[in-house]
């Protein structure tokens, strides 16, 4: 009898990932797996991955996932919050949407809009005390897809000040898969197969979350649609403040780390290199000609993204080994 | 201490899979990769998923093999038969290539040329009897990609005489891994992205192995190559001779089968759903017009296809639970 | 002063093609462009590709598109008969919908549903008599994509009794352009990159036309979604009756065809090479085991699929040379 | 009776799209296209969507380029300076190596090595001035795929004292065809499909070609390899020195260009739209965080970044019509 959660969204990608890294934990048990639109199909049906995986989506009800030890939100952007103030405090909760990432309530309703539903404990374990503060949690906020992706490439820099926090610039590609499953016409394979476009271009909503969790007091972040489904790839860059070589503060911040990796001297990461697993890659160098700092760093945003993130947090709340039922390598190619 | 296995040719697709389920294997330990042109280089340098573990690639030498308890020999087809020649009995060998899968002779000399090797036990444990013998057997040949997709599919109807032997029609659609991982020009990426071919057209070396496995007497095979990474896709079509629902009895072969999964009524298989994982997914249904018997079936090219077929088979061979470090769900989307 | 024409149905993907197309043709001035809900904006607005070229999209009012000489429609199939109706008979039409393809209103009732509109001329200008047939019609009901890229492959071999018309068996896959542009979520980028599946297995509604234009009087067919944009690979199988010899049956069939090219022995058709043209690549073989004829064709859905053909047609019914504004020229890769 | 033009380097990416777009031209002849390795293939051999293009290839002799009145080089870079001090002063030559577009030999020897041939006539008619000297030159030095991409987005900012020249930030992604033709392992499908990654980080060898075209003193400029076959977008940022509205400066700058476009506001360019085209869309926005200038610039490699600027050029030279046989409109879907 192993420890008993639940998902609530799991008809979307990430929930659907999430089921999968329950099926292969051999420490937890799933009770619930909730929908809203698809509530009453088999899990199978709505993830052809799981065939054989025999449970049939419930509808999204408190009472529901009240029953579980642990409770992962995998819900749309702004959903998570009401649900949540209806489970008991005993019941742990790992929120995969953004509604408990920000501390600046103004920052909040600048970008989002609507009231703030206050912060959690922010849910990446490599920050400095975010692994024991996460231990210690019944709330956590598990980091959005691009913020894991920058944070872990820009965190480590900006607090050893080895790059001034002014002035970052970030170009992050992502696969589709990032942008949800809803049925939209501009995520169709015909418009994206063969095709690269920016999007939400000068005005992202996750750039208060980047800034919080890198400390970088001016960004400039640019996503880009890319024609794969998982993955993302970001580009750091930021003016140096002195001669630091910005691989070996990143080695030097990650040493010991089981998924966080700098790669060798002159290997650049490749997000499928990451695929299906927890895995981030990491490499900087110093740019010839302006002498900024590049960093390079790659993860599926359905792993360490969110639901690998996610499992990693949930490892620690409950006191099991972080890398549990996680894998660091990828399935590639 | 845990069993110690080799993998010899790991350099190439197959091999890094064999390496990536290894290192997620509760009970085997990886005391040798070896390679060709790539021995000297770190693992991770040449397969950059698996970043972190640290190992070099070996030349390929029998004294080092020999040293394991299990070897799988990954290497490009026509290279087994040597080296498996000088491994001692003791040491258990699964062959990924295709040197001895043919029991006769004529057929091997007919497509491959060279002399036949002998055939070894056919690694494909859901055929009837084959579980027995491949834990019985210290060599085993693992079947070919296309060989699994298709035998799965078709052996079973051919051997409860639910559909004729002659005139059966395949047309299977490949990803590219199965082309193997030299470099050359009609493989680029800037080929394939976008583009679908046949190749070996009327005349594809795999016939003999897929007329042995399912029974088939005559058979036309076409093969596809496919713009995506990983995956087969078989279409599988024979003359019924009489009324049995050909999913029935598909359902009927498989019941119970860990890894081999007959889709509910009116759900087809997609190769996605299987990637990375040991999953076959299998569906069939009567054409309208012709009225042949359509069996559609699904699988990943590296994982039951190869890496994870071959691990199947070790499993058995040692003992272990066939399911151990296997999983039966693809990395989707 | 050119030659008037319409496009009814332009927001979808056969309507942009035509426009692209009729953008580029010397004797042709577009006149209208109509569509449903996105009647109102901005043609390339709906079209990114068409970015420069002026022009707004309107309601499809058949009193609009009197007032051209000639009017393409590509509306969603089921839609062209009722809005043929209202158009007066001096105006030239060539329907890309599937309406008034059939000859057989058994076969349409059954396929389709719903009452038969009538045949309308076929347009497939290569088939023994349809060039002259359709340069006198002011009606022609353009092919569908799969019966163009399999007719193409079949009729000739059937006409000259070189193989049995029964029992012939096609697998074909098409790109995703091929499935329209409504957002489902099966079709979504996620879920295609990557991935192959079959779909309306045993069962399109295609065969009734492919059977007509090809002569064949027993079909298998089973299509594939494949991952890419556009493009249409067939293979076509079919038990030879004598020997002569396919290749050069279909080379004497297509002598002096400027769109329709059978190619040097041993070079099999992609479907990268006719993207964006008119072309059809032919290739055939005898299979080495089972003795059957494999016949390999491949065009561009929206090319000579569709939007080329369709711009064949109206070459020849307003007595232009036929390659008029027309590329035998594929764009890759 | 034609103007006679030959390709040599036909057999690459580029001169495909150049033999295409000559095959397509009321007013070219091709005389001779020539290769290296492949001499004495067929073009249709060599680039399948040329089948029906009946030519060979034949070795690279000046003597043969000698009788055309243009000829086009696509050799790989560092090979065009040799042939082309063989060429009479007679014949013109567009050259789409980068040997001849660096006014700075310091520059030259520093990032690519070996002696500086001397700069051409830069080839990228919608810079101030440019046109005309294209119009009078006899060697003309056509921009680079990036350069085109980078400078067409930022080169009027610069001019016009809108962005500040120091410290500008490049993210620039290009599709696999501007890797050109060698079998390389890293550029093979299976390694690319499905992921993206970084190349030549921090040290591109067109920083200084870009720096030229440009006006920028200072640029930080990453590739990424996305996987698609062709396009290139790049993600220009630049900080501003006033209130000017950067895409209002553009949309001035390229006012009656018939190939470059600034697309309506809040349109963001997608490399889909210029597939096969010589177009070139751009748009600009204010980063609501950092204040930067964000340029977004498309177009297709083989395009406006290769074949189709080629033949802008081309033209000129020739009195022809700027834009004859060159479309503005993509291939898209």
């Amino acid at each position: 009898m192993g420890i008993r959660v639940a998902v609530a969204g799991a008809s979307g990608y990430a929930g659907g990932e999430l089921v999968r890294l329950i099926a292969g934990h051999p420490e937890l048990d799933l009770v619930a797996a909730t929908a809203h639109s698809q509530a009453g199909s088999a899990l199978s049906a709505v993830h052809p991955q799981l065939a054989g995986l025999d449970l049939t989506l419930s509808a999204t009800d408190p009472a529901v996932l009240a029953d579980a030890d642990l409770v992962f939100l995998a819900l749309p952007h702004g959903q998570s919050a009401a649900l949540a103030a209806q489970l008991p405090d005993s019941v742990k909760v790992v929120d995969l949407g953004a509604d408990h990432r920000l501390t600046d309530a103004a920052a909040w309703e600048s970008y989002y809009g609507g009231p703030h539903a206050g912060a959690w404990t922010y849910g990446l374990p490599e920050l400095p005390g975010q692994r024991a503060a996460i231990a210690a949690a019944t709330r956590v906020a598990n980091t959005g897809c691009y913020a894991a992706t920058i944070t872990l490439a820009l965190a480590p820099l900006v607090a050893a000040g080895a790059v001034e926090a002014d002035d970052v610039v970030v170009v992050a590609a992502s696969g589709t898969s990032g942008a949800g499953r809803a049925a939209k016409t501009h995520l169709l394979a015909t418009e994206v197969m063969g095709d690269l476009s920016t999007y939400k271009t000068g005005a992202h909503q996750h750039v208060p979350e980047i800034k919080q969790a890198t400390g970088a007091r001016s960004l400039s972040f640019t996503p880009l649609l890319a024609p794969m489904p998982r993955g993302i790839l970001a580009t750091v860059t930021a003016r140096p403040t002195g001669t630091a070589d910005a691989a070996d503060v990143l080695a030097a911040a990650y040493a010991g780390e089981p998924f966080v990796r700098v790669l060798p001297k002159g290997v650049f990461p490749r997000t499928a290199a990451t695929l299906g697993s927890n895995a981030c890659h990491l490499q900087a160098t110093l740019d010839r000609d302006s002498g900024r700092v590049i960093v390079v760093s790659a993860l599926d945003n359905l792993g360490k993204g969110a639901a690998g993130q996610a499992m990693q947090c949930a490892n620690l709340m409950l006191g099991l080994p972080e890398t549990t039922g996680l894998s660091a390598f990828g399935v590639m190619p």
